[in-house]
This record gives C-alpha cells, sequence and structure tokens, in this order.
C-alpha cells in the first residue's frame, strides 16, 4: 500500500517550543534558589549545579504528577512552577515571585511562532505528491493560536489538535480520514509521542530529533525498535527520506 | 428545509459545572478578605457586602484580561485566581493561601460529573429523530475527561470540544458533516455562546438558562432577538417544543 499521507508534529518539529520551555525553567531555578529551604533541609547542600539539579527535579516529579490532570502546555507548566516554587521553599516565597512565574507563563502563551530552518521549503516540496497533516497535543487554544500565526496552516489538509498522543488517538485521527495505517508516516521530535504511538498501529514514523528533549517527552530506551523507525537530522532530509521509502 | 442534527452544550447544559465555580469564587473571596490592602486603598470600607463585591469584581475584570491568552476553563481560571489575589493584596497574600488556590483549581478540576436532571431520558427520546452533537468549548482535556465520566458519550453521534463558540466555529463544524444550517438547532444555557452565534448563520437555538451565569457569558440584552429563539426551563421541555416547530 503506497504512502499517502503525512502527519506533522508541530512544537519542536515546525516551530521551535521547549527551547522557552527551558529558558524559563532556568530563570524559574535561578529565581528559587534563595526559597530552597524545604531542598536544603533534606541535606547538606552540595554546590550550585546539584541546587540548580534538585530544583529542576521537582519541578519535573510534580509536572509528572500533574500531568493527568492538568495535561500539557504552558498553563499545566505555569500551575506546575507555582506549585513547585511552594513546596521548594517550604510556603517561604513571597508573592512577588509567584508573579514573576504568571509573567513568564504569559510570555509563553505571548511568544511569536519561529519556523524552524527549512520548514516552509519542505512542506511545499512534499504537498504536491502527499496529503499532510499537522497533530499535535497540548492547549487548544494555544495551539490554534500557534497555527493561525505560522502562515503555514494552508498548506495542511487537516488540522488536528488532541489531549495526548497515544496509538488510540492517532487511530481516530486516521479512521475519521479513511487513511489506512499503511499508507501513514508520522514526522515529529519526541519517540515517545510520534514515534511509538505510530509504529504500534503498524504505521511508520521518521524522528528528526530537537535540540533538547522535555524530561516527560524522554522515552524508555527498551521500548525502541529502531529498526522500525527512521531518522533524520534536520526536516530538509525528508522528501529525499520519502523517495528512498518506495 | 427539516431539522436533522440537534447541537448541545455540555457544562451547566448536560452537567453542572458553574456552581463549582461559584463556589470557588466564594471561598476566594472569603480567603482574601483580610488582605484586600490594595482594595481598601482605593476607598474607605463600605460594609462586608461590597468588600465581596469589589474582590469578585476585579477578579472578574482579570478573567477578561486573560480570556484571549488564557482561554476557558478550569486552569485559566485558576491562574487568574492567583494573578487577583497578588493583585488585591498588594504582594502581601502568603504562600500558603496561593497552595490554597492551586488545591481549589485541582478540585474544580477533579470534581465527579454530575448530569442535570431529564438530561439522559431527554437524550434518549431525541436519538432516535435525530443526530445529536456535543459541541462544548474550554480545556480540552478536562472537556474529554468530563464527556468520557459522563456516561452519555456514546449516545452522540459527534463531539466537537472547540476553544471559543463563534459563528466560525459552529460553521466549520456544521461544514465538517455537511449539515446545511437550517437543519441544525443549539441547545444550551449560554445566550453568548450557544445561541447568539447559531441565530448569526441562519440556525435555531434553545436557551436552557442554568441557575447561575458567569458573568463573561452574560450577553448584551440589545443582541437579543428574542423572537429568533426558542426557550425552555427544563430539557425535558424539550422533545415537545421541537415536535411543536414542525
Amino acid at each position: 500500500m503506497a504512502l499517502t499521507t503525512i502527519g506533522f508534529d508541530a512544537d519542536d518539529t515546525l516551530w521551535h517550543s521547549e527551547s522557552h520551555f527551558l529558558l524559563t525553567t532556568d530563570r524559574f531555578c535561578e529565581l528559587l534558589d534563595p526559597w530552597t529551604r524545604a531542598l536544603r533541609l533534606q541535606g547538606p547542600s552540595t554546590g550550585d549545579s546539584s541546587q540548580r539539579e534538585l530544583i529542576e527535579n521537582e519541578l519535573i516529579n510534580i509536572e509528572r504528577r500533574n500531568l493527568q490532570l492538568l495535561g500539557y502546555g504552558a498553563k499545566a507548566f505555569t500551575l506546575s512552577m507555582i506549585e513547585t516554587a511552594i513546596e521548594v521553599s517550604a510556603g517561604e516565597i513571597p508573592a512577588s515571585a509567584i508573579a514573576e512565574i504568571l509573567r513568564w507563563g504569559h510570555e509563553l502563551l505571548n511568544h511569536p511562532v519561529e519556523l524552524l530552518d527549512g520548514v516552509t521549503d519542505t512542506l511545499d516540496a512534499l504537498s504536491g505528491s502527499y496529503e499532510l497533516l499537522l497533530i499535535t497535543k497540548g492547549d487548544l487554544l494555544h495551539q490554534e493560536s500557534k497555527i493561525a500565526q505560522s502562515g503555514i496552516a494552508s498548506i495542511f489538509s487537516g488540522i488536528e489538535i488532541v489531549s495526548n498522543k497515544t496509538a488510540v488517538s492517532y487511530e481516530r485521527v486516521l479512521h475519521k480520514r479513511s487513511v489506512h495505517a499503511k499508507e501513514f508516516l508520522m514526522v515529529g521530535n519526541s519517540v515517545r509521542s510520534d514515534v511509538l504511538p505510530v509504529l504500534e498501529l503498524g504505521a511508520q514514523a521518521v524522528h528528526i530529533p530537537y535540540h533538547v528533549t522535555w524530561a516527560l517527552e524522554e522515552h524508555d530506551s527498551t521500548d525502541l525498535q529502531a529498526e522500525q523507525f527512521h531518522s533524520c537530522h534536520h526536516i530538509s532530509e525528508l522528501p529525499a527520506l520519502l523517495s528512498s521509502l518506495i
């Protein structure tokens, strides 16, 4: 069965996202540094880099704990930052610091969309031969707003914003469009969200790593079946890779 | 053209929602009462009830200001409560109070779905004669989770979660399903979201008020064209009302 339909992840595949979250995490760890009483109580300080690591780990733990309730996206991240700040400071963090965190949350929702290099040319090159779908997860309003701002929405024959990328959610998207799994290939930066659930359906996937990966998108390497999916370093390699598949 | 498709709003039309937000707003105003320094600076206190009103008005103003960026739903509401608490207390609110607000946010996302009286029977009665759609706005994950918990998802031939209910978003839903506006009727508790945009498309609407209406769902009465839409007090009146339309 020939490949007819290519799905693209959005955040960190078509445009920058995680780099903004990473920068915010850096500012967050710096902001919290004077108020890490709860962490300090757990043991003697072991230097600056460890202190930062402890704060970041606590944030990731709280994000993981909140994932089922809050889901993905900048609003969930902001709420988890505030919760972490209160926990890590043992309630000592002042309201002015929380106000700063709220401002960062607004900034994350407001930053302009910056397409990754080569995205427009690659989509243009592929759109003559394949149906292109944009399949993204996270905050409905924020994803819609980024898609609208991106200037590339019209190249996609369908846009799907899902709350989580599982085999079931991909199956629903394909079923709705009467696309058979064997005709479908997904492109994205997350092995956990863009590759493994798609392979589970019997479809193909291309992994294009972004320069940073969010801890909760990291995958257990034992899940990996590297022979079953393709990788490239850059989205511009995609047309040649797809030609080689035929 | 005969009516073929009935759309139902979810929050406050099929299940309770605003009553939970209202209860949280009450607790919020009570929590903030001792820290309303910024409000007190604006003028002399004019008694308990006015103080509460001032806090609530400030919350509504901040929700309105954040609407375009944060959208609808419990996460946006929680972030706006935190922002209001910091503003109204002129930065005096302690972290323990913010932690309390975060817990209320989690509770709002976690409370069990309680169907309104008569919903199941009414949907059952209508499902033989019409295609039923569920059309709701707000937080993608939270709406999905409420729909799954409600036990009534399977009665709908389609479920649409949109970021905002405008004529454009309704048009998109109808177009996707090849439903002509003249064949469509929307049922919901919000004149602003469930009635006016639907009338704009040339479709019909039934307004069923909930006992409380969120300030940002209130409509300007000059928008109202009462002769163009129907009202009932209770969802169980719907089958008879629809029969009378033919």
